[in-house]
């Protein structure tokens, strides 16, 4: 039972934490959901209690473990492991020191990183991305985030490269939830998608979006939302994922022209839900807009699924 | 006279050669306008021709030097020594043995790479980008080209990253030289700027730019006749540069989302010649769609001018 690492997933909807071998094989994993009011200290409890439970399916102590790594939403300072403006968190709008908080709970040493890096990092040590050198992750979620890793190595730019999701694809256009206009994501994020939808609903359009949302309970248009809508022929629903299709070529071609990968690899709720579905619409997209179009990187969805991201923090922790 | 080298930087209009020593100092250099008729082996001619008048200057043999760079347009590979693609250059569709041809008329060894890019990497070495570890070369000239440097080393992707030209600002706008739609280029490229102004002016808008070109015996809008137009007052040319302007910051502002790198540098043409005048303009456009605007990047105009490129050039060769 030597060198497991535990990994957690901080996602604004649920924890996800898992007991990983020194081969990424999962020995134990458990997920919460995140808490919606309190404070960081809160989040960070729940953060506990969740490794511990994965810790007690792989049959450990959370002080045998070799350290515990966390993706973390917000600006997450690999350095000092604190964790500052995570805006989609309960009161975590300042900055927190979450590694020394949940190493003070779990007795074991703690890493933290940003959480879209880390599932990009999980992805190319073990997922979709093993056979490249240099690739572009794309989570397509709630919003969209992207990492790079280049010549193998992780790039984080002064720590905060990646951020895809906030390349512009349309001067002057749709306004994004960060604030400014014509984003990718305020294109292709599923809190962008579901506000358009909100609107035009509001306006008149037709949609069963939102009946379908409350005949399954749900408080927002979740990706599984989106896939009965189509699977329905709705047309609105339609309508808004092939815009946001066009806005992830559009914006993937655009990075792939900075920096010719390897590969592009697309992750996230609605990516790994879509991906397989939309792999044909999205590269045509992407190669309306390639300028080496006759050698298109290669387009993956994620393969580690929900787990990557709690993976993917584990490998944070050296041995 | 040790430790010599040559380099040669071959553009569209001209072939700037220098000699340069160890410490990147010009001990000799020439100019020759590239022929616009005929084929490679007569633009390789003109390129070895150069030289040796630079060599000449510099009191040497071309045989002595350590070797001999090229900076070239089109695909050039830096293994083979073949430059294939280069469109702007009389008869070179297809490909040629660049290197190979050039090392039999100089009697040294010659290296080919891209000329953005090695203007670039001459920035960093030795011009605006010394003082950091990651940048992006910004190339704004007749097209926009784009060069890469990631902590301390070139990024070059699978041969073709750094082409931020091609980058998309604006889905579905205006054609760019390359065929796309909507590309940087489109808009700031002096190539697409003229066309533009050409239309406009075709249509009845009044600018004094061609008066201009004919005036000082052009044949195209060069960057001293904007300069010109727009020190008139000429508000055609006004509005095309704020366009050009408005474009170029909204794609290196992508760009710097996704890289976060330490700088910017501003090179090209009209980046030398407009680099000053309008850096304020600038970092105004990148400033609203930076995703981290409370630390932009360094933007800085290339500091080694016309020379950079052969400059950098020489750098392809190892001592």
């Amino acid at each position: 039972m030597a060198d497991l690492r535990g990994g957690i997933d901080l996602g604004g909807t649920k924890i996800q934490t898992a007991i990983v071998d020194a081969d990424g094989k999962v020995l134990g994993q458990s997920r919460r959901p995140t808490p919606t009011d309190g404070g960081p200290e809160d989040v960070a409890a729940e953060m506990a209690a969740s490794l511990r439970e994965a810790a007690d399916e792989a049959g450990v102590q959370t002080e045998t473990l070799v350290g515990v790594g966390v993706g973390s939403p917000g600006d997450a300072d690999e350095r000092t492991g604190v964790v500052s403006g995570a805006r989609n968190l309960p009161g975590w709008e300042g900055s927190f020191p979450l590694a020394a908080t949940l190493k003070e709970a779990l007795d074991a040493e703690v890493r933290v990183g940003n959480d879209v890096q880390v599932a990009t990092e999980a992805e190319f040590h073990l997922g979709a991305g093993r056979e490249f050198q240099s690739l572009i992750g794309v989570f397509w979620g709630t919003g969209v985030g992207g990492g790079l890793v280049l010549d193998g190595k992780p790039w984080l730019g002064r720590g905060a490269a990646g951020e895809i999701g906030h390349m512009v694809v349309k001067r002057d256009g749709a306004k994004c939830p960060c604030g400014r206009k014509g984003c990718m994501e305020a294109y292709a994020g599923r809190g962008a998608m579901e506000a358009e939808a909100r609107r035009q609903h509001e306006e008149g359009t037709k949609t069963d979006l939102f009946k379908l949302m409350h005949k399954h309970e749900k408080d927002r248009l979740t990706s599984g939302i989106w896939e009965r809508a189509l699977d329905h022929g709705d047309h609105l629903a339609e309508k808004l994922v092939d815009r946001a299709i066009e806005a992830l070529g559009t914006g993937i071609a655009s990075a792939v022209n900075l920096l010719d990968p390897e590969a592009v690899i697309i992750g996230g709720g609605l990516g790994v839900r879509f991906g397989e579905r939309y792999m044909g619409p999205l590269t045509k997209e992407m190669g309306k807009h390639l300028f080496v179009d006759e050698r298109p990187p290669a387009v993956r969805v994620a393969s580690l699924g929900d787990l990557g991201g709690a993976v993917g923090a584990s490998l944070l922790v050296s041995s």
